[in-house]
């Protein structure tokens, strides 16, 4: 029975309140109009505050994965070197587009383990052209250090291209700040909106080192974009459906406020981590001094006693969808997303079904420790 | 004002009836569920009815320009020919993306005259690898011969491929008898949703071409979009909307019929050719043997007593969006898009309003003859 009310409470596609489903049914109008020219303005204003960048906003209708591959494509050719920093899915995508793209220093961690800064230091050092690297990294719920990765980039001249898919709209990221020269968000995540869209901040430094480019994309030009930008527009058809739903979205999110809506995600997570150490549950992340847990999902250890299938199963029997581990975390993780316009009743509904799901299969054994532990964190 | 009415008759984005913008706005799923991959496959078994063929269907998030992207980076490497086939606009865009992956031998027709087919035999001749076309042209709105293209590739046994972005679901379009081995259509243009959507199918051949191709893309990846649809997923996060909207398009089209849906696109496009000549207006494409007046848009010659702007501006008045010429043509050419789920009505009240606007500068003197012929055609 597919009654469309399941609570989704993975790490992205997010739930799309209302308002902005209403805002994507609008009629489709003439993309190359006054029109659609002020709804294209609208959303880059809206966009560089989430960002804090004063950097040319680019908006590409493709999914988060096409604002990556364009940060890489457009910059790296295949003589240049760009440092890949892994730990975890997102990070071992850079390095795959890095590969098609130029060479990849690909500098990995075990997933779940903080990035390794120092080796990061030396292949810049050695004078690698950009490093790449996923902010809130969503397959094993850790935030990594964008700031200090920013630094060492800037030190050393080389491109900084950071993934803020994940964490952009729901944790603080400074662009100019960090020096970020190409950041990436997708429209399913903090924001809330639908699948579909991408938005690019691209520096001019960035901007430079995309004319000696010797194998650019053409789909996902960043060039051509500012060029249509300029004008309002974008270079091939955009998916107008998606303009409005981001639109709304963004509408939503600046009504809300960035710094409570940042303090909602960080809430939301913490909450969740309360009751899970309420319930005995494991963290997966392994933390350092610079890495802390992502604001916006939280990875577990499935706990013996229960194996995940069963546990989500159970979990979707009462309405609410969680996510597994990815590749060879698949069945050893699970993972509760804490993303975009969710309301702390989401939260302490989904954390009630989990205990009562792991109380019935004997893995907690006193019911009420994970529900009063994440109700005191937000209410 | 904008109160969301205009009647959009441009050759894509088309109007996106109701049923359709409710779909999209249904509530997002798990994009990795049973309920995506219900949603994504019935897509692909009715666009293969829509495309006439038995290849692999894939669905991209991207604009039809990511299709036409997809098909020429997945299969042409730096040392591969690809004969671009070009007489508009569009076949420019192919002759551009050939020049990226490999080496562009564009024969190139002066826009709006026939391509030239014994150009291409002898391109084909000398052994290059693929041949891209567009066949539906809307910048000039002509048909080209795909049949003819198709057998001069299976002939040389190089790649065929084909821009349908425009042609599928409103024009006959047989992908395997004509030998096609990667067809494009884009969403927003005959089976009328929403842009940002493409659709491509894929022949074994060119599936094998992947294999040894050098440059591969990553977003547009074909192999890995192949090894996600065998089990009903997409490689990267789909535009779900999106999806719900082709799926409702998809019905719709069925529910209609596709042989009625092709009679009433070759006939509202002859409604405007006779309304036209009845006012004394010219085409602008000049045909041969080999091809054809476009049965979805039609482009003719912007007449001496009124210029486009003006044109354009006062049928904006009366609430209805056409469009003009593209690049060289801005300002010599007027275009009007019968494309998608139009119906008789708006062909007649978008002639009535051009008769009535021609006739009150002067250009018509008999007021009416346009209406009667084209309701002759419709009705």
């Amino acid at each position: 029975m597919n009654i469309e009310d399941t609570l989704i409470m993975i790490p992205g596609p997010v739930p799309v309140v209302p308002r902005i489903l209403r805002a994507m049914a609008q009629p489709v109008i003439n993309h190359r109009g006054e029109e659609f020219a002020e709804l294209f303005n609208e959303c880059r204003e809206l966009f560089s505050d989430l960002f804090q960048t004063k950097n040319e906003i680019l908006l590409l209708s493709g999914s988060g994965t096409s604002g990556m591959e364009a940060a890489v494509r457009n910059t790296i050719s295949p003589d240049d070197r760009i440092v890949t920093v892994v730990n975890g899915k997102f990070g071992e995508r850079f390095r795959d587009i890095g590969r098609l793209c130029g060479n990849t220093i690909a500098i990995e961690s075990e997933w779940g383990y903080p990035i390794d800064l120092d080796a990061v230091a030396a292949a810049l050092e050695d004078g690698a052209d950009a490093v790449a690297m996923v902010h809130n990294e969503t397959s094993v719920g850790m935030l990594n250090s964008a700031a200090e990765v920013g630094k060492l980039a800037r030190k050393h001249d080389a491109l900084f291209i950071m993934d803020g898919i994940t964490s952009i709209g729901g944790t603080e990221v400074f662009v100019d700040k960090w020096g970020v020269d190409i950041a990436i968000l997708g429209s399913q995540k903090c924001i809330g909106a639908p699948p579909g869209f991408a938005a690019v901040s691209v520096s001019e430094r960035a901007f430079e080192k995309m004319e000696a480019v010797q194998n650019p994309p053409y789909y996902l030009d960043l060039k051509a974009h500012k060029k249509s930008a300029d004008k309002g527009q974008t270079p091939y058809t955009p998916s107008i459906p998606l303009f409005y739903a981001v639109q709304e979205a963004l509408r939503i999110a600046h009504e809300e406020g960035l710094v409570t809506r940042m303090k909602r995600h960080a809430t939301g997570a913490a909450a969740v981590r309360a009751a899970a150490d309420a319930m005995g549950l494991e963290m997966f992340p392994q933390l350092n001094e610079n890495s802390r847990y992502s604001d916006t999902v939280t990875a577990m250890k499935v706990p013996s006693g229960i194996a995940f299938d069963q546990l989500k199963k159970e979990m979707l029997g009462c309405g609410i969808l969680i996510a597994g581990g990815q590749a060879h975390l698949k069945g050893n993780i699970f993972r509760i997303g804490s993303m975009g316009n969710f309301r702390a009743k989401d939260i302490l509904i989904t954390i009630q079904m989990l205990e009562s799901i792991l109380h019935r299969n004997g893995v907690v054994s006193d019911f009420g420790a994970g529900i009063e532990a994440a109700t005191s964190v937000l209410m």
